[in-house]
Parts: C-alpha cells; sequence; structure tokens
C-alpha cells in the first residue's frame, strides 16, 4: 500500500474520541450497574434481552450470536447466572436446535429493579449532556454504521 | 426511586445505536486487524501508545492506568508481547515506580506495518461513511463525555 490515507485532524480528533469515549463511559456506566445492582453488563444484557421478549426466552446459540459471544463463553456466563437463580436452562433435544435460556420471575425483578438506577447512569453519563441534534446525529451515526455492516439498530 | 426518568424514542435510538456500533464496529476493526497484521486490539493500544512517544517507553502502571487494565493484566499482556519480541521490560528499582515497558526496533516495525491497512479498516468501517459535519459532532460528543467524566480526548 504505497499512499495510506492517514486521517486528518478532523477525523482523528473523531475517532481517537470514540475510542476513548467507549473505553471511558462504557467504564463508568458498568461500574455504576454494579455499585448500584452487583450486575455486570453482560448480566444486564442477557437479562433485559430476555425481558424484552414476551416468550421471557432466547435461544442460547442466538443469543450468543447477538452478544457476538461464543455459544460456550456465554453458556458459561449463563451457568453462573443460573447459580444465582436469574435464569434457568431448558434443553431441547426434540428439535436438535440446543438450550434455551429462560428468564425466571426473580430474574425479572432484578432487572426491574435495576432499571431506574441504570437509565440514571446512562442520563448521568451521556444522554443528558448532549443536545437534541447531537442525539439524533449519534443515532444517525449508529444507523449508518450498523447498516454499512449489515445489522439492524435493534 | 419513584419516576425513573426514562429515555425518550429519541435518546432510546441514540443509546441503543451506540452500544450496538460499539459492539459490532469494535469487533470489526478487531477482526481486520488480526487478519491484517497479525495484532489484537491490545496489543495495537500498546504499540501505538509506545510509538507516539520520543522515548519509546511508558511506566506499566501509567499505562495499566491508560488502558482502564489492571497492573497484573497489563503484566500478563506485556508478557506475551515480549515473547514475541515486540517490547522489553525494564525494572526501575531505583525509584520504585516499577516496570517500564520499551518498544524494541521489532515492535515498531510492526506497527509502522501495521498502521496502513488498520487505518484503511477505520475509513471503511467509519470515517468514510460519516458527512464533516458527523465528524464533528461525533468529536464534540466525545469531548464533553471525556470532560465530564475528568478526562481528555487524548
Amino acid at each position: 500500500m504505497p499512499n495510506p490515507r492517514w486521517l486528518n485532524e478532523r477525523e482523528y480528533r473523531a475517532w481517537l474520541g470514540y475510542r476513548r469515549m467507549r473505553l471511558l463511559l462504557d467504564a463508568q456506566i458498568a461500574r455504576d450497574l454494579q455499585r448500584d445492582s452487583g450486575l455486570s453488563e453482560a448480566d444486564y444484557d442477557v437479562l433485559s434481552a430476555l425481558s424484552a421478549r414476551e416468550s421471557r426466552r432466547w435461544r442460547l446459540q442466538e443469543l450468543a450470536d447477538r452478544m457476538l459471544w461464543s455459544k460456550s463463553r456465554l453458556s458459561r456466563h449463563v451457568s453462573r447466572m443460573e447459580e444465582r437463580g436469574l435464569v434457568t436452562r431448558q434443553e431441547c433435544a426434540d428439535d436438535g436446535r440446543g438450550a434455551v435460556i429462560v428468564l425466571t420471575a426473580q430474574g425479572l425483578d432484578a432487572i426491574v429493579q435495576a432499571a431506574p438506577d441504570h437509565v440514571e447512569s446512562v442520563r448521568a453519563h451521556l444522554i443528558d449532556l448532549l443536545t437534541q441534534e447531537q442525539l439524533d446525529t449519534l443515532g444517525d451515526i449508529a444507523e449508518t454504521v450498523l447498516h454499512h455492516l449489515g445489522a439492524a439498530i435493534q
């Protein structure tokens, strides 16, 4: 590659800013979540994915795909959540498509309890700092990138 | 907390978009980096931090703080990079401030080789997808969030 197209100052500011924001913002929100609710971000992601569905269940493989985790990594994580009573696991031997994760009443309670503090944390460290226009632009940027990557925003 | 201030549609789109973008964009860029250069994101972060300094060195503790890693985690990672000849470690027993990581000629060569492909990846999946205004807004958002968190953009 003879002529690398290095980032100009404007582009570098955006890229470096995104990278530093991602690192520090996500760490702050994860710390708040742990402190307020005793949940890790991964716990919260699993619980909120499950609670968003009327069936309160996801196939392990599909949820792993969504989180970009390997099936074995999510399986180990789910085992630890199972020990804490937050989810249960059902084997669906009948159709050969493997394990299903199911939200328990205790897991639902945990996310319902955690959500108000979590939304305050997200507001305090991101949302309430931005103008309406900045919020819309952040949404637009995400949509553009996700579309490019062949993914939906949700 | 009697009245949680839930996110409205606009705010939720920005937050969810940011979260999904972060997950998928970072995974894509990490995959490209691994494929093109055999480096992990952490390798690249360490090498680029070292190469950005004229002295080509960082205190282990300071670099760990910057990356939000524990000192022991970075120490283990640096040991693996040392085995590959990318860095060396010097103990500074004299001032009691612990180990220093030093870039090797081979490590400098690795980042110089990796950088052109990496910048193309960052362009392809983020920078070149955005307008100048979006780039500026992303930089502004990052600056606002980082300032709020007491951190600088760089």
